[in-house]
């Protein structure tokens, strides 16, 4: 479903470095192997690498019934080698992917390190959610080649990655990272500063922000917060924007949208701040709330029901016209 | 797929009034009659109810060619009478659903005309996306059996509805409500306060807001924040609300969660009020993105791609074991 030809002249048959084998760093593993680049993995705790082996088959078996594989797992897999040594895995990769713990005296190591190991044009790609290029990638000859490639959890599935440059990221290593992104099946999100919580987790922030105060002001239970959500907006939201949701929900487009609900909108931005933290109080009150729906024994479970989901819903997009 | 039993004893054989036949109101004739309820059908405007007969067909035939209609669409169309007078479509009505115009002097108008008219133990619900019931439905013999029933739009597609009762609604008229819109097939949101966009436009006013800021920023382009939520966030909010998402998105649950991201979540909302309007060139700019990627003349063929994914969206939820 993939075209590999493009990422591997991309690549010029050099392979990608997975540097972090946790969760996500698995997870990018999958998506550079299923679209048929070799990947190597490496973890500084040698019990992740190895517990991330059968992981990623579970994973790939997982894909493989949902129909969103072509190959045979065991094809993927064996794309897939984990190494005992950062050397080892970096040496001649066209690119590194980094998932390792989010602090930025780690992340700012391994950056030192990879400054001295990898290969003059080698890109960086760093999977943080929350800390900016800024922060630990500023300074070493390897800098212009260091960007922000944040994605989704799990990155097979789910197929947005924020790319955000630092101020000293080269033009070239953005337009990489963009064109092997779209090569493997990722869709691009361009964040041209950087700004906290780049875009995906602020747009997340203020939902939650606004979810929270209702729930403090007994406006709605958190159940019913998920209701409106899930049986609602999240509908349309499943395939369209919010800026297209609007577009298409005035006769005259979004502008005409403005002017018809621009009062309202603005009306409720008013009736509240968000700046205030969320409260201990009301955040233990939403978890006895949740336990009582879903016992903490039972969250791994329903975390294998969200990915089934997600499964399905990636199947039953791939069946339909891309969006325009 | 519905059991009409219930909904046929709750209403005890009466039917459904439709009052404003626009295209909310004919959305409510759809779900009324889907459940097997008599329907009868008035706008003020004769043309309005002459077109939504023809518009009603359409949208039988599309739910039909979706497996989302059991029976023929003949048959669920010839519950729907269409009325010319108001005391018709009232006389005898277990439930009223009004969605004539978004003005506080067309609702009060008509509020005082269904006292006079309605049975005295008949139940209104409105349409209103923003009006509380205290702007118009207060003082009235009616005023205990008045409430907010505000649909997402297509009701039959979008199953969420929230309930939001004024200082004045009766506890009983709320249970009434509440009973025939899960009846019907809805899925009930209770709004306990009356505050400005409910809980719906609340949580799409707040992302909105954050969308606007974004653009006018430079942060990220109209299309890329619409790829966010369309291929990130929206995937899991389609069947997950946004609590149950960061339940499952720490090891411990909401509490853990709460711990791990607060302090970035406070730093976003530090960085940025939202209460400025919509501004009046950003609008302008992001119109004149969405017309150079949609035209004026290809909104309307765009919608029905929108209903298409809505109802291939339904099918798909329907396949689905229910969310817990």
């Amino acid at each position: 479903m993939i075209d590999t030809l493009d990422i591997e002249a991309l690549c010029a048959g050099r392979h990608v470095a997975i540097v972090g084998a946790g969760l996500v760093g698995a997870g990018w593993a999958i998506v550079f192997a299923r679209a048929g680049l070799n990947v190597r993995m490496f973890d500084a705790n040698a019990d992740i690498t190895r517990r991330a082996v059968p992981l990623i088959e579970a994973q790939l078996e997982g894909l493989r019934r949902h129909g969103l594989i072509d190959e045979a797992p065991a094809t993927v897999l064996s794309r897939i080698t984990p190494v005992a040594t950062l050397p080892e895995a970096v040496d001649g990769a066209a690119y590194v992917q980094e998932s390792v713990l989010e602090r930025v005296d780690v992340k700012r190591q391994l950056m030192v390190e990879l400054d001295a190991l990898a290969a003059p044009d080698t890109v960086v790609g760093s999977s943080t959610s929350g800390i900016p290029g800024s922060a630990f990638a500023l300074g070493l000859s390897i800098s212009p080649r260091v960007l922000i490639a944040h994605p989704v959890n799990p990155p097979y599935l789910v197929p947005v990655v924020e790319l955000v440059p630092s101020p000293e990221t080269a033009a070239r290593t953005v337009e990489f990272a963009d064109a092997l992104m779209r090569g493997v099946g990722q869709v691009v999100v361009h964040v041209r500063k950087e700004v906290e919580g780049f875009v995906l987790n602020r747009l997340q922030a203020v939902l939650l922000r606004e979810a929270w105060a209702l729930v403090e002001e007994g406006v709605a239970s958190c159940e019913d917060v998920d209701k409106t959500i899930r049986d609602g907006l999240g509908w349309r939201w499943s395939f369209m924007g919010p800026f297209e949701t609007i577009d298409l929900n005035a006769p005259g487009g979004v502008a005409d949208y403005a002017v018809r609900l621009g009062p309202l909108y603005q009306r409720i931005a008013q009736s509240r701040g968000h700046d205030a933290p969320w409260d201990v109080d009301l955040i233990r009150q939403v978890e006895s709330h949740r336990r009582e729906r879903l016992s903490q024994a039972d969250l791994e479970a329903r975390r294998a029901w969200r990915d089934e989901r997600l499964m399905e819903f990636a199947a039953s997009r791939l069946a339909q016209a891309p969006p325009v």
